[in-house]
């Protein structure tokens, strides 16, 4: 039996489909992001980064550094176990209290990540409610596909933040049959924003509970950086928030934030939190040490904002082609992977500029595309330059409009 | 409908059942392992903890600390992204590449945990493998069992360790059909050992890959921390190995080692993977240095054995009933999850000993059990406190051959 001729008949396909991910070797300097060192055969070079979800650059904050250093020094690098079996340290507690507090919920459960969060929560909603019909967004991330495909139940997909088709859907069911609507606030790739009161009102009308990922909004909208719930007045008619700590406040790990009794009941009997080990202590404290932070200050959300509008006038200036949307994401369509990966392998190699390219299954076939995200970190002369560096690429290899005209064969 | 109200009748059963789980609130000390604080209503007091899977005491090792601060100063706490997207980072590359060198593969994978690296493999293997078999040991850890369950393909159980069983179900399915047999070195409940040499023999006659988990054998076991398969000399003979950076290694995350082609493909075609965070930096740097250490340091791993050998004897003296086996867990039968929760209380709260009590789901219902796991640091001093209380306790409260004898009803 050939197994390996198997992985590589796999590998070759997806070579073939100019799909083949290659993971830019990275190193950033402390203090010195967005620029970091781009490891290549031919040894190490400068490189800014464009596509971080360090959406703030809280990751090299004085005091989520600070928080870490001390916690090594305390207590070490590790947990030692499972939440249950000697895991739990006193910093995973404080930092759920914190995100209660931060969503204004009862209280918090921490996960490895936010992937896991969603997986593991909506699965075990399945096994916990009886009969439960969950309604998801087509456009919700793989982790809420997973977790609902994982608890095995009845499920209904609404076209994308389309509220009309949704409450036709929840129509269809009983209204005393239990109903879940899985949306997020910010949805990544596109940069679109859900109308979460009107999602709400929905619920309310048709008993549904409401489950919402905020993971590209925490820290980064309302403000305390609860996120759009926060910002919209909505969060108190969410049920279920989920969140990250990487992302907006740069250090990592996925939770929700819900009742307690929702909490304890997801904490009792979801297989991916039982057995999953904790993050370590120096994690937890630094992502204490992050929130609390951008509880205080606006300084990063302000100054975010204006370099995400900067960006967004200055590309469409030159006729580079953004989507439209009303968030922080900066998506520039192309529509083909092997051009995608070309435009930004160039970016790459001959102007040091690292855009990562998005592909299926990340984004659908065909709506290939960069996704670019600046930082309050990002100069004028970073952007400056990455303005012209795009503009040159697209006068010399034409895409308009988001198609791309194939030049070589046609 | 009342949803909250559901999540409460779910948590009131685990009350009934005696199975409801309270975490320890611990914070450990650096450098008085296993020594930590016990945060209680009351206030905070000492505990010793007896029941970490920080085998060797790895996560508060100056060489462990000391790669975390250093990163910490050089790149900041956080990657960036997923690894796809600017997120990986020369730490983990440089962490694969120890990690296949450390199993003697070709590649090395990352995951946030093993858990994780168990799931998303497992799943993706039967993707990737048109009529893949997979052949479970039926005490695998639950991270398989979810890993083989979401791959959705057919499965056959065979009893524990029982490779007569193992070869009957191989038996049943036609020789070119392709088979994967999943089994672990050290089950970590019972600490039994696989015949992991005789599963390779049976794995060469009927064509299967061989799957092994590691995770309580890594660091631990091997002349260079390489797991039972190094100890053993059959390390080349398994195919795909699933490893953690926490336990031995005293850190966090999960891999699996493997041929380039099978980690190249999991890499491309897991969404777990795709999707999901890397570790952070300075995590990374710590799991590096930890690996580095034990790779050439013996020094750990016989203190260890003498540790155990010389707690399971002394449990023994004093009838203590210890179930037999190989391996570096010291499991102790109580068989009532009531009981077994009480008698675990009472050494907390009386006697300042953690040992957290082990229940369903993690065990099977009626084998509730404590497990203890005595490390190099735990003194000769630590170890006559624990097997005196212990001692007392049996005394006082009758379970004999893991039957408890329920004294109130009765």
């Amino acid at each position: 039996m050939d197994y390996e001729n198997q992985f590589r008949q796999h590998l070759e396909s997806l070579h073939q489909e100019g799909r083949y991910r290659v993971f830019a070797d990275l190193k950033r300097r402390c203090g010195a992001y967005p620029v970091a060192d781009h490891y290549t055969e031919s040894g190490t070079r400068d490189v800014t980064v464009w596509c971080s979800n360090d959406y703030l650059g809280m990751s090299q904050h004085p005091a989520v550094r600070d928080a870490m250093h001390e916690a090594i020094d305390q207590v070490g690098a590790g947990s030692g176990g499972t939440r249950n079996i000697s895991g739990t340290t006193h910093y995973h507690v404080e930092l759920e209290g914190e995100l209660a507090d931060l969503h204004n919920k009862e209280a918090a459960l921490l996960f490895t990540s936010a992937y896991i969060a969603n997986d593991a929560t909506l699965s075990t909603l399945t096994r916990l409610i009886p009969g439960l019909q969950i309604f998801s967004d087509a456009k919700n991330h793989a982790s809420m596909i997973e977790g609902i495909r994982h608890g095995g139940g009845p499920k209904h997909i609404f076209r994308h933040n389309d509220l009309e088709h949704l409450e036709d859907l929840l129509k269809s069911v009983p209204l005393d049959t239990p109903k879940l609507i899985a949306f997020e606030s910010v949805y990544s790739m596109d940069g679109h924003i859900a109308p979460i009161g009107t999602v709400c009102d929905l619920a309310d009308k048709y008993n549904a509970l409401t489950y919402l990922d905020e993971v590209h909004a925490v820290g980064l909208y309302g403000p305390r950086g609860g996120g759009i719930a926060e910002l919209e007045g909505v969060m108190d008619r969410v049920d279920i928030i989920n969140g990250t700590l990487a992302k907006g406040f740069g250090v990592m790990g996925g939770y929700i934030a819900a009742s307690k009794a929702c909490c304890d009941a997801i904490r009792s009997y979801a297989p991916g939190f039982i057995f999953t080990r904790p993050w370590r202590p120096p994690v937890a404290a630094g992502a204490l040490a992050s929130i609390r932070h951008l509880k205080r200050s606006e300084l990063e959300r302000a100054r975010h904002r204006e370099r995400v509008q900067t960006l967004k006038t200055m590309l469409a200036d030159v006729g580079v082609p953004v989507m439209d949307n009303q968030s922080h994401i900066v998506p520039v369509m192309v529509g083909d992977p092997v051009h995608c990966k070309a435009v930004t392998d160039t970016l790459l190699t001959q102007y040091g500029i690292y855009v990562q390219p998005i592909n299926y299954p990340t984004v659908p076939r065909g709506t290939e595309r960069m996704r670019l995200t600046p930082s309050p970190v990002h100069t004028d002369a970073q952007m400056a330059y990455l303005v012209d560096s795009l503009r040159e690429l697209w006068a010399a290899c034409p895409v308009a409009n988001g198609q791309y005209v194939r030049l070589a064969a046609e």
